[in-house]
């Protein structure tokens, strides 16, 4: 006999995690197709040349590389090289601006660690513009998935934005040769000692510069004041002065898409990697957990599809770490009631006698006003039938015996009140429609 | 530059194909919900002896396998194996009888031909219980696929149902020893040549138990007056009279639970494999368009989880091929108007001026009320917008200008009888709720 078990990094969900977590991305899905997004789905498994036309060293590392036949394979380890391969190659097939959502599953054999898995989902969604595309964009974007964070249960959440422009421009006027260094320093400044931070900081940049950039690091109390101050500092370099209006501009836009003033700010010191974005970028953390990273971000691109193709494009795109986001509220106990109280279940129908020819016809109607609802169709015990509606948590079940059948009758026993109620059976759209949830 | 392609085997939609597929799958996911059957997901990547270990020959060979640092690994290659794994795994989690469904993707290496994908949607549902499960069951999960059958927009569909007792009776009966070759065969039966087939099943079987094996394999049209005689020909079988008794009263629950009588039949031809099944055993094809093969499948078995595990589960399973139906109705032309007409909005709002804060405004109830909504942010000339309109082939367009907005009024455009509208903001509402789709 052989152990039943899955691969280390990997994760399965039991029933109930499973219905939340389903709940979860429903909500995701519906939100991105209410916002006229249009669904994609590209291959897990793509040719490895094409995958990693552009990565380098730790990406390369983790991806799920193997070779099949005379064929060398990849994982997709995001939704986002994909997409730009997608989009180069239909590209004349395409409507532009286009605008997609793809929810998949990635691939990164990471370093087996709480929190980090190996497989899990991504809630992508980008727009793309031939050759430009306007600023409103950049807030759209960030507004479909502040429209996600609200309605999903969760605590608040707040937007940190910045453009990649003005630490850009900074670090070009400054004279500095190494600037993806102090991009990468800057990216891990949340997770170093300051002290420390400081003096790598210094050693890079000279203590001059180093110290005007822990202004601009630290401005998220007095944001607008540090902007004036670099505009003033450094009038003729062509990034910073762009990359504060993109700024100001996306925040102006965020308050016309009614994002609450409280869920966003600038924060200067975010960087977002060094991979794609060239323009606004952003991230999200929970308030009152923010040890646990961001759980959506994304940002402005304009050379995605540069490796596939010689049309311009223009995008904006964010991403929401699914897998990530679920494992932090279950971490933190956040949907510990949520879980408990997970059903997949509205309704359950307990035949008693012979009366299965009337319980599939209830059901049916049950289901045709919207509700989920199953037939017990085990001919157990009806206290056996009872521990089983007890254990899937089923909030109604509606017991239909011969008896109730001739005087079209039925009784409905509400699971939570322990409570029962027998009502003529063509009243039932009425008792359904009466509930409140 | 790379060139910008997927392996062979593999494919991807362009966006108005994907519109419907999900259109597709959504009826699918709704249904199985509907039904009480709950969600679950498995990693794609499995430990290849967990996997593997039942597996032999072909599947081994069409297998993705590979290793990672020290540990072997495959691709799921169906769902059926990673849920007799998990149901193994979590036995003592979970509430039995279980109830499941899972969507995804499965990956086989198979030759490449026309219809047939390396990577392709499997969508599954399965009842188990513990030690003993309702034949009611059988019925139950067929009666779903063909509440799903009858909900996609597809050709008449006909149930061939069979139970897999009797002929394996049938052949015991008859003192064969190479039952599994003879099963092997009659499961090639419908691609064969009649004649070769004959031959093969006389070189098997001798001459006398063919021409009885012929008769019940061709049984279809009068399947009762076979079985009736099977019986009177075997009547210490058990396995023969089990399986007639098991399929006679799967049919008639059939009945009980509304499937039209022009959708089943018994067919005693029908094998489905040697790999799980016991019992009953059902397969489903599209009538006009049997040569594309089985499009929905499935049976009864006892044995799954045997290789992982002490615990005895009875179950039930079906199993929808989703791009491998989408394959067929695309292949055929049945999905040419639904895919011409498909958008991923239902409006989108054409600001003109300065009425951005408006339009979000108007598109935020518009979505409240249901509907796909979103908002033309590019700063073009409204003929680009409405080109753009055109190809999205979203059906109405809003259109709302400063003039408009000072007048509470806004003006919607049918864009397929180039109609248009002008009315009051508030009744915004009344509009929509008056429209018939």
């Amino acid at each position: 006999m052989i152990t039943p078990s899955i691969l280390p990094g990997f994760e399965e969900l039991l029933p109930q995690e499973q219905l939340v977590f389903n709940q979860m991305m429903k909500i995701i899905q519906t939100t991105f197709e209410a916002n006229g997004l249009q669904p994609m789905d590209t291959p897990v498994i793509e040719k490895a040349e094409v995958l990693l036309a552009k990565s380098e060293g730790e990406t390369e590392k983790q991806v799920y590389r193997f070779t099949k036949g005379k064929h060398d394979l990849a994982l997709r380890f995001d939704l986002t090289v994909p997409f730009a391969r997608y989009v180069s190659q239909h590209f004349n097939e395409l409507v532009f601006p286009f605008k997609r959502y793809q929810i998949g599953k990635v691939y990164r054999g990471e370093k087996s660690q709480k929190g980090r898995y190996r497989e899990f989902y991504q809630c992508d969604i980008d727009v793309v513009g031939k050759d430009s595309l306007s600023i409103t964009n950049d807030a759209w974007i960030i507004s479909v998935m502040a429209e996600i964070l609200s309605s999903l249960q969760l605590p608040a959440y707040k937007l940190k934005i910045s453009n990649r422009k003005i630490l850009t421009g900074l670090l070009q006027a400054q004279k500095i040769t190494e600037i993806d260094a102090v991009m990468v320093l800057i990216d891990k400044y949340t997770k170093m000692d300051k002290e420390t931070f400081y003096e790598e900081l210094i050693e890079i940049t000279g203590s001059e510069n180093a110290s005007i950039l822990m202004n601009v690091i630290n401005s998220a109390n007095q944001p607008e004041s540090i902007l004036q101050q670099l505009c003033s500092m450094y009038p003729d370099n062509t990034n910073v002065s762009q990359g504060i209006k993109e700024l100001l501009n996306v925040i102006e836009l965020l308050e016309q898409f009614g994002i609450p003033k409280q869920n966003y700010q600038i924060d200067l010191s975010i960087i977002r990697g060094l991979d794609y974005y060239t323009g606004t970028i952003f991230e999200t953390e929970l308030t009152g957990y923010e040890q646990y990273g961001s759980i959506c971000s994304g940002g402005r691109y304009d050379q995605l599809t540069d490796l596939y193709s010689n049309n311009r494009i223009q995008g904006m795109g964010a991403s929401i770490g699914l897998t990530r986001l679920f494992y932090i509220l279950r971490e933190t106990h956040l949907i510990d009631d949520i879980m408990q109280q997970a059903s997949c279940l509205d309704f359950l129908i307990l035949p008693i006698g012979n009366t299965l020819r009337d319980c599939i016809a209830l059901s049916k109607k049950i289901r045709l006003l919207g509700y989920r609802c199953s037939i017990y169709l085990e001919s157990d015990s009806l206290k056996k039938s009872l521990t089983y509606a007890h254990k899937i948590q089923v909030p109604y079940i509606i017991l239909l015996g011969e008896d109730e059948v001739k005087e079209h009758k039925l009784t409905i026993k509400d699971m939570k009140n322990r409570s029962s109620l027998t009502i003529d059976a063509a009243s039932i759209e009425n008792f359904l429609n009466g509930r409140n949830d």
